[in-house]
């Protein structure tokens, strides 16, 4: 199966991290797609940005997902995952809400790991939106932008794993979930020193999907992730245009 | 004090609903300036069109708001309300928040009734997503388009009297709030055959704004609503990426 | 408008601040009016002194809200809030109520700073009770008595900036309540030394009670804020018993 | 031991009811004595009563508690209860915080059962204010008024039989607690009909305080049920004042 | 990879089905295998014969799973999950906490529906205790009993079907789970005439389970799927008393 | 009346010191009887020894609960609580469920109190089933081993008190519940030095049955405690077997 990861940041070095941490979870037969943003945010590290990325989210899906058997969107706050629901009938996952559901299966406290202070109380947010805070025991973060984690991953592992051992410590996780794009593909750095599982929530995403498309659920017609139709949406593509007229007619 | 009404769809109509709303809660003194969206959805009527106008939010924004003392979001997702935050300086009040925050010092069950059942979900996720939803005793909707709502105010009005009263039979609401840009106005005839007040999100928006202003706060330098700097967004307006770089400078 | 502060502890001292720190949010027009308790505790300092306070607060609305447009509780518990809606026609705003509703405009996660290791169940609860508690981070007190706090303003303010940094640090807020009506009109001081916003309670009343005014609701017929009839009351006085009788006959 | 019931209403009938109702459970060798409210409200039916109450129910329980092993408080709200566990050293039960307690003990999904729809927000309040709020599967309303339940208490019987049918069927209640002074004893004449047990919130109290006498725990140093000490109130009864004083030295 | 399903009731019938459900979500390369509970209830149908069953999960896991790459819980209570988990280091996964997680990335608002009236509370519990009662807007039941389930199929459906309809219409499910293993493999009916998704729990966790195989999570040493070791728990097989004794050297 | 305590546990050291617990609190007349498990763990100290101890639980009940007037389970877990009550028509209290309930009189911050770091998180879920999670302010534990707790009484003292004072400082508990059959009876050790009022789970619940028996209570004919009947079990004793097939025929 084809699965399209986007990533609507336009740090092509995100990407490269998305997508290799998505190959630790595919399948014989799984190929990976990633995808750039072409516009808006540099990396997101604000509520503003998450907000101008959502579109971008949209159209990257768009241009790309037409073929696509899933789509796992490769930002950490799961920008537009509902949104996507509505204009897609394959499966789309959210490398955050993947790794929730995944680290649900591993623990009873989760513990959720960023990059950034200013980030805690957006991935709060994202997890208690889920329905799942009663599940997440503590969200913490490492003083790192995301920049300077892709230019010294090395330098990151340490910072990682002494959060990792001050969640345990104070709140008792029983599995950390690495919250951040440019986080992909450092848990297994991370895990190495760590008492407990760390997950990636690209990989989880990727063997969630597959997963999903391994149920082969019926489209709904009906609810959340019911396809759109009529809608009259301007200044988007053509092809996304397209979508909000008729979601279902789709060729993915 | 002037006050930025801004409306993201793109139907005039509801702009002017909207701002004849505003007008009920405006002081002498007060100004109130509405726009319209010029690209995106024609009405928000589900999560993707909302996702593409929080986009046009900042934009109109940062077109229309450098002058402003207050912006009040004109749509009932109040979208894009916190990233507004981050962008300007001044009190950004949304029409839905400011309508629960009012409902919530007359009564302690609240009502919400919309247009739309699809559009329930949102509301109940939004008022959660407020830490709201424990007094919000009931998510309603009357199966009316936006559209047709605006074509024929009168026949709306027996619809809302008559969820107003299941609502009120079923759940005990004390005060219900009408969400819906495309409602906003028609608070008053509902409220002629209501036995409990029934509150418009903008008038209520208005008039918190107003509130806001009179508190005469300073900005953050920290945390949720603290101006950004230094972000690099690109496929926006100069105006709007020029916040991105440093929204503390900027004249609102 | 006039506004009716309503002050049921004995302290002279704790009306002036109280009075005050309403100046500070009144618009040109609006004239205060702020009342002492005569009876009852000295300054509420225990479950036991506000449940003494509750029939003073009538009594006091009852003898002065006569001609009011507003009511405003200068008491930090918001002591009997819910009961004066039930005897008024005029809005009825409590200084802790209208606090946490205008930081929840501010930041997305409120700490509330009071008084007394002792009171910080009491506001935790009543924060719970207005359905308030997920977005309260952290409820914190300056062992400081209020006695002391009248005395030494300048004393507190140390004491008060330190409690703001900590819970900065630890819990992340956005945005501070100072609870505690001998606290009132210290905000401006506190906020000379704050990363964020810091918010009187009775300027918050103030401001949220004009905005009231400003909507014109009409009174509820049903419900939580609905005039009582016929109720039989004893040992309380003319006016109140009158109030108890027919409260939407009375002149408010 | 000799436990006091407190009645703060001024219906001697309803004290009366709720006398018979503590004696189904008291045990040989405990007394009873049950006082009822000089002023006030002749039954609570609003919050303004209740606040206006709770000055009485710490005025009977210093008049006639010194020599009590135990206060129960026969008033359905439970008025001023953690203001009395301040006051006195000895334990203090609420009749409706005992009937959830015990009907904890009994089913998962509780049902509450009161006189009058008016009042069943109060009591879900009262649920969510004990943290017991996911146990409460319904709060149901008979429309029927104290005084006329206190007259015709047969009539009474069917309107609560069809009321705790009704709960069964449509929320799975597991038993059910009346609340409501005025329903005091009828609950046998419930049970009769009942497939789930029918609480008595009186005698849970009294069993209750029973039961915390028997576990002779000492007085709290520190904490919601401390005795308060050097308090200053004025206006109340010699009695009282002592107790705000210092409510250790008394001699219950 | 082998997965191994675990029924721990009596009946080979719902043994059967458990399986052919499985294998609907099996990849090629994945071998299940099926085992029947050897003592204990015939079907779980109250809260006691739960409690029974948990032993024997646990001994049909011991006996069985030495060589499996996952386990699965083909009893819709989840049976004795986490203590699989402490016993079993690879991945141990639920049949309903499957459905709950795989729900969660189909609709917002997830409907359960099981068999018997009497379950309802069983599942609003389990789903609490998963910290997802959030995203579970009902908990429906169909009056059939697992038997008849089991002997008149095509009689079950149309019940089915009203259920998911009703469901859909009062408390707006984006999709519905089945819960109860005798309901294995109905799922494609029930689908048929359902406007949402319909999902199998079994079907979810083989799938899940799968998941979990590829994303290769090391041991926990610590937190609530750790190893147990020197626990001394005799009247259980061999087996099972060699992983109390220390579940990490066991084979599996 | 006779109560039963249950120990599933095999160290009959543990069932010494609850019944030597549960006298504290017995009334003239009440007679205690103690019974240890025959078979499964020495001490319960994971999730995987509390699923074996289920069954020996409802096997010591069915064994020797015959002519009992009320069951308490003397297993801090609380073990197979809610199984108990379908299979008894007498009342059956957990220890730590009744010491929640009886310090829910006491304090509204509880603070609960266990051996060992591993079983914080079982004490949270377990304060989370039972509805009362807003009221536990803090679960902590001394790191001390029941076998070296039931060794060195003394030993532990210090290190309860120690945690007492820390709960109190950090989380402002104003009563502690010790959880842990290996502490019955050192409450009275522990409260010598403590500010606040410590409870024994053992004794709140010989307490809280003797006041159900005082309520005389009739079964329930539906619902979480109704009889079972008709239930097919194996594997079980003849006298077990029986309560299944029918609950309500057993002399008890």
């Amino acid at each position: 199966m084809k699965i399209l990861l986007v990533n609507p940041n336009r740090t092509q070095a995100v990407t490269d991290a998305v997508l290799a941490a998505g190959w630790t979870a595919a399948r014989p037969g799984t190929s990976l797609v990633a995808v750039t943003g072409r516009s808006g945010p540099l990396v997101i590290g604000s509520r503003a940005e998450n907000a101008i990325a959502q579109r971008e989210v949209l159209e990257l899906a768009a241009a790309h997902g037409a073929d696509a058997d899933a789509i796992v969107l490769g930002v950490s706050l799961d920008t537009a995952l509902w949104a996507c629901r509505e204009l897609f009938t394959v499966p789309v996952i959210g490398m955050t809400e993947a790794g929730l559901l995944m680290a649900a299966t591993v623990g009873t406290r989760i513990g959720v790991l960023t990059l950034g202070r200013a980030m805690v109380p957006l991935y709060e947010e994202l997890a208690a939106a889920y329905g799942m805070a009663a599940r997440v025991a503590a969200v913490d973060a490492v003083d790192i932008m995301p920049a300077q984690a892709l230019a010294q991953p090395h330098a990151v592992r340490e910072a990682l794993c002494a959060a990792i051992a001050r969640m345990r410590e104070r709140r008792g996780v029983d599995v950390v979930l690495l919250a951040g794009a440019a986080l992909a593909s450092m848990a297994a750095d991370a895990q190495a020193a760590s008492p407990v599982p760390v997950l990636d929530g690209v990989a989880c995403a990727v063997a969630l999907a597959q997963a999903r498309v391994d149920l082969r659920l019926p489209p709904s017609t009906l609810g959340a992730d019911a396809p759109l139709s009529g809608r009259d949406v301007t200044g988007v593509s053509p092809a996304l245009a397209a979508r909000f007229k008729d979601s279902s007619r789709s060729s993915s």
